[in-house]
């Protein structure tokens, strides 16, 4: 409770990880009525889309359409996911998008071969390349990722140690590059993560680079999502992507390797009512929650969104008109 | 982290929590088999029928036949929950069950009022004559309880100071009957926890009562279940009331005030996975979790149902077979 970060950053992921994963066809104009509806929340940072290759991935085959459609509010870093240079460039295309160079490595090497058909060392050089593309782009560079960074269903238990020289060889990447990286996401992918090896990692990172800003990209696959954020959180990290309405996976539809993402609107209910500040407005998420379960059509995984805020009921005590059951 | 127990008692809930308020019917036999599979997966505490009136809860109608159907294992007490004297003689009179008597309060007024038509007073004195009536028939009273401990949709939120007070008086109760109060219970009764005032409260008990085993019963309304027990786990709290498949209410039908319990098998996953016996078989639990949501027929909320163990992952990757999807 003493690390407690005073601020907490929320990365909505909900259009992006839930609209890519949908069976579908979801209508363009409802994906871009969601993105609206969220940008009336008070986020700051929304990834709406990614640009990958329609054959793969057709729920996001209208990703330009969906950018173009949108209405952009001041203050909002709306963002895409690309996977290759093709995909950056149909985003920097756009002319819309709040586009951020990143660097990643990958805890387990045999999901790194599975996932990118790549080794360590390829993947290494292939960072070093795309730092350069980045700067000859004059796209800033001030993120790395680590993936599978508490687990993986093909390598087993990734050790600490390991997560810190994965830390250690990003930075070492940036300063070959003169870019400094400021934050960190460490990305639970296949949902291995338990409260205790959050802290475990967090810690360990945080003794080694006090300086670095954590991020935590978790997945609820196993129940843990809300208690591992409670770590991170216990551990001062202040970043965390989400879905609102826990989109991003069908935990209903037996797909239990894709199953949600972390919750949104049940993160930030648990911060607010632990006393640490959102900038969010937790009302309008649920709104946006039961939005996103309409246009997908089909029961999503958040709970705060059934089980309705304390506020409201506080209000309702305190001007006497008591419970509404 | 530091303060975990080394080992987890588990409180099984479900056939109790989750047939009791599931519109059924369900078929005795039915009730029997999730029993009878439950008892072979290494519990030894599980709460199965309630002895309430049939008009208000007919669901539990049957609960003598299914306290004679199940097929008793040593080692496991199977309990029954009652409200009165004259459920508490039908638990009795069935001479099968593991019957101990406890005493509780409740954190809020209004929700005693509305929940028991009882005040304060009223309470207080009829948990006297309850402990009276137990040393007659020779019942042990070891255990105490607060309803509404963390807070209450009638009455709100709920200073630890009073709920450390309440524990102040459930143990002078016991003293002047010259019982002793081994433990006592904290209800989560309307999901108003979250893992800060599970600190809060048990820190505070504990300093207080640093004598005293506390249990946690929660409810997962808003998500903060396994989050909660994870704060409890760190408190060096060792009991826990939970379901299997997170019976004991419905999240998806609305009713929001019901929704499920924490849910027994995401909670001894957790638990394993952090280095913390629960001596229980986690994939047999599993199986008990397909079989209750076969039973009532509709899809339960459970995570590590449908997301699967990590240990069998391991086992796969061990044995070199790999992933299996």
């Amino acid at each position: 409770m003493s690390d407690f970060p005073a601020f907490v950053h929320i990365n909505e992921e909900g259009p992006r990880e839930g609209f890519q994963i949908e069976p579908g066809p979801i209508a363009t104009a409802r994906k871009i009525e969601l993105i609206d509806a969220l940008s009336a929340t008070g986020l700051t940072h929304m990834q709406i889309v990614s640009f990958v290759n329609p054959r793969a991935v057709p729920g996001m085959a209208d990703a330009e359409q969906v950018v173009a459609g949108i209405t952009q509010r001041t203050g909002i870093a709306y963002t895409a996911l690309w996977l290759n240079e093709r995909g950056f460039e149909r985003a920097v295309a756009t002319g819309r998008l709040h586009n951020r160079g990143s660097i990643s490595l990958c805890a387990s090497d045999p999901f790194l071969m599975r996932n990118q058909n790549r080794t360590p060392e390829q993947q290494l050089a292939g960072q070093h390349r795309i730092v350069e593309m980045y700067k000859v782009q004059g796209i800033p560079v001030e993120r790395g990722g680590i993936m599978a960074a508490f687990g993986c269903n093909f390598a087993g238990d990734v050790p600490a140690e390991r997560v810190v020289s994965l830390v250690g060889q990003l930075l070492d990447i940036a300063a070959e590059h003169d870019v400094t990286l400021t934050t960190v996401g460490l990305s639970d992918t296949m949902a291995w993560a338990t409260p205790l090896s959050i802290k475990r990692v967090a810690g360990a990172i945080r003794d080694t680079y006090p300086e670095l800003d954590l991020s935590l990209h978790l997945h609820d696959t196993r129940g843990m999502g809300i208690a591992n954020a409670q770590a991170g959180l216990e551990m001062g990290v202040a970043r965390y992507d989400s879905c609102v309405g826990g989109l991003g996976g069908c935990p209903f539809a037996g797909h239990a390797g894709a199953a949600g993402n972390v919750c949104t609107e049940d993160l930030v209910f648990m911060c607010q009512e632990m006393g640490i500040d959102t900038g969010l407005d937790l009302e309008a998420l649920i709104d946006c929650a039961n939005l996103a379960q309409d246009i997908v059509g089909h029961a999503l995984p958040g709970s705060v969104m059934k089980g309705g805020s304390l506020r409201r009921l506080r209000d309702k005590i305190s001007s006497g008109s008591g419970h509404i059951g």
